[in-house]
């Protein structure tokens, strides 16, 4: 038996006993709010993670890209949502083999790249089930909710494909100063998505799936009246970010970043061996601010480089070369994809590995 | 044979041609300034890449971590210095595995981490190879110049070490404005190594090693009076900010990412299937501009999330849903981390595969 002190530095640990009880916590708040959850598995590409949420009652597992769908399809999860505008007949023709094996539903927000797809699957004599992706305000893609009856119409009409709701992703929520700023973004985005699945239903369109996201606004958001199914993601490692915006506590990350000390060339600089290839340059959300706190101290992540994290040292606080610190990293789906396994630990005892089955499967 | 336009969106390309004579111009830089050209590999960490530059003349090269050593000792290459303040009796051991199959040497910049591994060297009867880090202003890690000779003489005299010579990385010429201070910049970087390599010797130490580092000022710093070495890494592909910084043209990028349009939800945005997890957030250099040119127009990337690069769409310019375009990203060495490999061309012909075998070697 291993403690995390024999570890070599850096090492990412994954604390299981935190994972379980946010994989509950969430899905007990999905189970109040009457939804579905099916958690976006971006944050921990994992299959040993993914069966825990669907042991605890997830519905199904929510993907972005069509590469990391096959690698959760391969390890037999066999309810996947694509939240990805996915175009092309490659594309297409890799989804209409996925869709032999899984129930599978994908997103889009136009009408051209639907019919990419449509036009393989009809050739295939089968369907593809589509959500519409509604924009209710973080700006990125999604069709604007007073287009949203005119391009689902379109998208209905087209062969090959069957609509089946619309979702939206309520990341602006990174940006709200407060949580209570946080839960309003949660309840608008599900009273705008909530509307415009009402508006596609009285143009006569199947609007079934109402499927809000992310992690700061799932609380607020699942409850919302209409909404059918939620999709956080980060909830199940939680991060710096995450505790800044009320999203949990610190007690509630259950990712961590153990690193050494490897020089202290000034009396106000100490630098450890975990750089942008172990966290990321991800910055701090909802306000910048470094790229990491060492647990339990004021100092913290000041400047980046590849392989080096600079700290600036606190008055009060000492570091010395050969010290062993524990990092909270600003975004845990980021690093998670920068590492092959993680080390699963309870406490400071090592249990084994959590492999990062879809790393880099960015296709 | 299958073109680019055929490859699934997004893949990292590595022109073969470009990478060729970014390879040839900075061996024949190193010829004509009479120093040895060590490339830091953490740029490709790849052992064709690494081959093409020992072919072309290359004395060995450089890494950072103990785990990239031993993927690069374990594909026959012999010679590697890692350029890291390695610290710890656990890694020592690694070091000592390694010490028996290349010609290792490993950088320092205190008296307590080079303890940490001297003893276990000592304990074998053998000695390892030193090269004490100065800081001539980039304030990271290494020694002042003041305490250089201090140091050294503690290092030299401890038990399993030899002291080899000194080394630094001008990387603060990547906040300078303009090319003509990036040159002053590594003029000073040389200037202040060679003189604290002087001061070694006057004392009676061995500083046989003098080696100055980083792309942006390989060219000013290597052709320093009292300079013998010389480990430029981006170099090989070059990025954005290389071109920004002077170090090269837009033509001698040989790394660039092709990526789909797969939204335009607006006018004025667009959104390709490259985000962070194919980019990384990382910053342009000298000044933050965005994540990623798109190569031909003025548009660029201006916001991303893990799998979205959203686009500003510059007036007169247009972008469809489909559309392939080609990205110059900010830093490609954590590009090249981000992938298990990438694709080999020339022009629009796919050649092969380049192996990121050392990827995610943070420990």
């Amino acid at each position: 038996m291993i403690s995390v002190e024999e570890l070599p530095t850096p090492s990412v640990l994954v604390d299981l006993d935190v994972l379980s009880q946010n994989v509950a916590r969430m899905q007990r708040l999905a189970n109040e709010a009457g939804v579905a959850l099916r958690p976006h598995a971006k944050t921990h590409k994992s299959p040993e993670v993914g069966r825990l949420q669907l042991e605890a009652g997830a519905r199904g597992l929510t993907l972005a890209k069509t590469s990391e769908a096959e690698v959760f399809a391969a390890l037999g999860f066999d309810d996947l949502f694509l939240a990805y505008p996915i175009v092309g007949a490659d594309k297409a023709r890799r989804l209409l083999a996925l869709a032999d094996r899984v129930r599978l539903t994908v997103g889009a927000d136009s009408v051209e790249g639907v019919r990419s797809l449509g036009g393989v699957f009809a050739a295939a004599g089968r369907r593809l089930r589509i959500r519409l992706k509604v924009d209710t305000g973080l700006h990125r893609v999604g069709v604007p909710p007073d287009c949203a009856v005119d391009v689902a119409a379109r998208i209905a009409g087209l062969p090959g494909i069957e609509l089946a709701g619309v979702f939206t992703h309520g990341g602006q929520g990174y940006g709200a100063p407060t949580p209570e700023e946080v839960a309003r973004v949660g309840r608008a985005e599900a009273r705008v998505l909530a509307e415009t699945a009402a508006a596609l239903r009285s143009a006569g369109l199947a609007a079934g799936d109402v499927s809000v996201g992310s992690t700061p606004t799932a609380a607020s958001a699942m409850t919302g009246a209409g909404v059918t199914e939620c999709r956080p993601g980060t909830y199940v490692y939680n991060d710096r970010s995450q505790v800044a915006l009320g999203s949990c506590r610190e007690a509630d990350c259950a990712l961590s970043i153990v690193a050494m000390v490897v020089s202290v060339p000034a009396g106000d600089r100490a630098v450890v061996d975990a750089g942008s290839k172990t966290l990321s340059t991800d910055p701090m959300r909802p306000v910048e601010d470094g790229f990491g706190a060492i647990v339990g101290l004021k100092s913290r992540i000041v400047r980046l480089s590849e392989e080096h994290g600079v700290l600036s040292v606190e008055p009060g606080e000492r570091f010395r070369v050969g010290d062993r610190v524990r990092i909270l990293p600003n975004h845990a789906c980021v690093v998670a994809n920068l590492h092959d396994e993680l080390v699963a630990v309870r406490g400071d005892r090592v249990e084994g590995r959590i492999r990062v089955a879809a790393r880099g499967k960015v296709q």
